[in-house]
């Protein structure tokens, strides 16, 4: 069985060394002393470890059953939802006028980490409800807030988001769910929904469906949909459940993996809806939710990594097979263990290199949601925005990539399901599909947020790294290995975005068939600009002399080989961008 | 469920007018005319599409079970066996004197193609049987070869090979199972083995187990290697079957994938074996088959893209979402198909460009392992020897790689199981670690084989490429789009290869760290080579006017997309080969 050890002192150093969050001057950041995240991580590490993590594999191999249209969730899954709501955790960022926490969303996220590395099938129940609560708490009316929103981050009622039907995935315009006014203001929903992550089970006493769904008579397309709230059981006016709404789970999704996690078919038959926030906006309210969503899948990719990679660091460390080119390390074992081999280091540096920039990269961006909202900074907002699609796909390619890469560690061992690695690669799989496949990511990046305000936020960042670079450049060493290959990469794409203006305006399919290369490109570059203001930190930790010098030293080198060894690719992804759209786009359709 | 289409065009495509095997001076490829090898591959992509695929998600599903030491395979297989036996096809390349048809390695590999797409788990069996009957053939004793060779190519029996232990996979020296001589000549062999592909199953009448074992006394290390045969019913001088051998299997592996064929840890319990060539030479006894094997593991690999890909395709040209950028393709329908999506064609071009390549080849590579076999050319011989580690290397990373692809096309539909498209993704999983990980292949590639005798092969390698270069620079065209790509990533290739020369020198770990990513910058400019071998051939084609202008205008668009969009990776593994082992080996072993 694999293990998980909670990385609370890299989690710190993000939050305090990296990103200062006890010294930012952002409302509510005042309380994030070293001391409270401190705590909070180590409790919040502790039931990772102790309560989610050993019921991970346990949700893989029993999944979820569906019977008489009772979804039951896998054994274990009851009690740690109620230990989790018992321990407030749902709630940490909620509003504290419906009983949340009121702590800042970096907080959750960084919290996040560590229940989706244990657990992420589980995890999904509450990120849902998280989700619908979002949507709610923005767009609901002040009496739908109190009715739903004190029991949803208390846990006590769970939340879906219903987007999908049969023909309809990317394209939401394409929605027919039907939703039919009816007397007293409510409507009538009608229709199919599939793949509903947490849409049956038996967790919470009651489920809160957010609907996507389509007011007869209104435009067609995406400008005629509406979002509704469609509760499993209809809510009295004392706050006590009443009838069961005509809403049920139809079938359950067999997958690749996340099988902790009920995917289910819904029907709405006539169920009874109510509108949130005005008709034929629904769209606007579920784009709200995205950049929060689209980030916690960001975590999610990286996260599954995290986990992958300390169980390939162990099983390197531990198992014992031929001997250190340069001379026996183990001489009076029958062999050394393999992290000797140059090869088997590459590997895990790949992984270990990108973790631990992922991790700072998903905090920052974090960090710029609370900048936004919590004082209402309209760069920091635009910020945000560009660089979600880059988190949320990077991000889950890359964390793919990397448990793809510690199962590698593991030779055979790592085929066979006992050592857990091959869960994680299923589980992981699914963060480069959901919330928009990464090739939507890059369509939302490079069609509608690259050129949004005349490009003002991709400036913004180039304004961020040059700056960083000018700043620091007086440093040798951090100039040699970090800042350098930083302003090679920065240009990189600072010569494909030039290319997409160029090209683009000629034809559009000239940035289109380079809107992938150019997510991943950005992503390295951010990951290089994470890279070098982690190294800064460390080289500062190094010479003051009173920090965990084995500590900042590992830091540095990590960071080196990131430098080295994955920054080139934005040379290759520049490089295929500025093939423009012919290679891309020659091929006839019948031809393939 | 997944569809099949057999790629018989394609395949004659490269064997006829690519690799020219009617005209090519090998003995017994003067058979191989356009007709015989149409009618061979019309035979056999026949049974793989009726028979085989078929069986792919079925045994998927069902997997093998054990009960009382009896292992059933999933329901079909044994029909699909006889089938397959009747047919001829297992010996279709064995020696006609055992009963083989004596047919180059050559058609058995582009007939294998089809069977692993269509279901590799099942193919698997008879792949087994093909390897040991091999090692039997190189190795065996007249006496030894009569006894067993007829039998296992009629496929009446079937085989294994018995490497791995608990506390051994890569280093072979640490094998524990012992070889007692007995009278009369033979082994008690005792000991335990683990991932033995097809160790027991429902299939055939007997099994014929490879075992390496130790002979006590002998030298430590992998030089006191000795190779068995254990049948696992004792064969009578009649040939009919006798006594049950004291070999069982203990226990089925659960696995990611490949769950049609079994997994089995093998006990030897004083079984009764039989030395295969001379004691302590065991390890040269397998290295012969390791070629001949490890080129069938990447057909494996890219096998699983081509099915893979060819569903993604069919699913893109079908799926109707969003509109195309430069207007409405299907006007009256409520979308366009994604296949006009710049980012979904992309994709697809990424999956259809390398496996038409990797097909090339991996048939070019069995080409030379004809060349090699049938005229005793040490030249044939030195080059798949160097080029074998990148076919499985290159060919497995990158199959899989393009399942993942094809599986991301499909968006939430690649998720659920009834796709078809996470089986293909967890079945080439394995492809990248058995028969030698990866990371071990690249190994042997800058460990053992650049080097041998001075670089001779890697020198005859870039010769041909420059050869074939300049015999044709006066195509403009060809110029352009292949040759002076081609040329730049030769010389990448090149460079690489001198900085592990001198880097080396000063320290092993320079070249070990960089052989990883050699092995793919190598894997790179070989199907450079052969998109640019295609393209002659499709440019002349094409003049001549008499053949199908649209598969030759295909390939001339595919393999443009290849060379100006998967071509330019050998900077980025040159930029890493050339930083040396210092970010590589830098950080503590303790620091993971």
């Amino acid at each position: 069985m694999p293990s998980y050890t909670a990385p609370t002192r890299d989690l710190q150093f993000v939050l305090q060394d990296v990103l200062g969050v006890a010294e930012a001057d952002i409302p509510g950041y005042a309380d994030l002393d070293a001391q409270m995240t401190a705590a909070i991580l180590e409790e919040a590490g502790k039931l990772a470890v102790e309560i989610l993590a050993p019921l991970n594999a346990v949700g893989d191999v029993e999944g979820c059953t569906l019977e008489n249209g009772v979804v039951r969730t896998p054994s274990g899954f009851r009690d740690a939802y109620q230990t989790m709501r018992q321990g407030g955790w749902m709630g940490l960022d909620a509003d504290p006028e419906y009983g949340g926490q009121g702590m800042p969303y970096i907080l959750n996220a960084a919290v996040g980490e560590m229940f989706i590395s244990s657990n992420m099938a589980f995890n999904m129940y509450q990120g849902l409800t998280h989700g619908a609560y979002s949507a709610i708490h923005t767009h609901g009316s002040d009496g739908q807030k109190a009715t739903y929103l004190p029991k949803m981050i208390d846990g006590e009622w769970s939340g879906t988001m219903n987007l999908t039907e049969p023909q309809c995935g990317t394209d939401l315009g394409l929605i027919r769910t039907r939703a039919e006014p009816q007397d007293g203001g409510s409507y009538r929903i009608t229709g199919q929904k599939i793949w509903i992550s947490a849409g049956e089970h038996d967790l919470s006493e009651n489920i809160i469906h957010l609907v996507l769904a389509r007011i007869p008579g209104g435009p067609d397309g995406v400008k005629g949909i509406s979002l509704f709230i469609v509760p499993k059981f209809m809510v009295n006016g004392d706050g006590s459940l009443g009838d069961r709404n005509a809403v049920t789970c139809g079938g359950l999704e067999s997958k690749m993996g996340i099988h902790g996690n009920a995917t289910c078919v819904m029907h709405y038959d006539g169920a009874t809806g109510f509108l949130i926030g005005e008709a034929h906006k629904g769209l606007r309210a579920m784009f709200t939710m995205m950049n929060e969503a689209r980030i916690g899948v960001g975590l999610q990719g990286y996260s599954q990594g995290v986990v992958a990679y300390q169980n390939a660091a162990a099983f390197a460390k531990d198992r014992l097979q031929g001997r250190d080119v340069t001379g026996a390390k183990n001489p009076d074992g029958p062999a050394d263990p393999i992290i000797v081999h140059p090869d088997v280091r590459r590997n895990l540096m790949h992984q270990k290199s990108f973790i631990e920039a992922a991790r700072a990269f998903a905090l920052w961006g974090a960090m710029l949601i609370d900048r936004s909202r919590r004082t209402g900074d309209a760069d920091a907002e635009a910020l945000v925005s560009l660089l979600t699609p880059v988190i949320k796909g990077f991000l889950t390619d890359k964390g793919f990539e990397t448990t793809v890469l510690a199962q590698q560690t593991l030779g055979g061992s790592g085929f066979v399901r006992e050592s857990g690695l091959e869960q994680f690669v299923r589980d992981a799989r699914i963060t480069m599909i959901y919330e928009g496949t990464n090739g939507v990511q890059a369509l939302d990046l490079v069609g509608r947020k690259l050129g949004q305000d005349g490009g003002k936020a991709i400036r913004a960042f180039f304004e961020l790294v040059k700056d960083f670079i000018k700043a620091n450049d007086g440093d040798e060493t951090l100039k040699r290995d970090f800042l350098d290959p930083l302003k090679a990469a920065s240009k990189d794409l600072q010569a494909a975005a030039m290319y997409f203006v160029q090209a683009g305006m000629k034809n559009p399919q000239n940035a289109l068939a380079g809107s992938y290369d150019f997510l991943h490109l950005f992503g390295h570059v951010c990951l290089g600009l994470m890279w070098a203001r982690m190294a800064k930190v460390a080289q500062a930790g190094l010479a003051g002399g009173n920090g965990d010098a084995a500590f900042f030293k590992g830091k540095l080198a990590t960071g080196r080989y990131y430098m080295a060894r994955q920054l080139p690719m934005t040379a290759t992804h520049l490089a295929r961008i500025q093939s423009g759209a012919e290679p891309v786009m020659a091929l006839e359709a019948e031809a393939f």
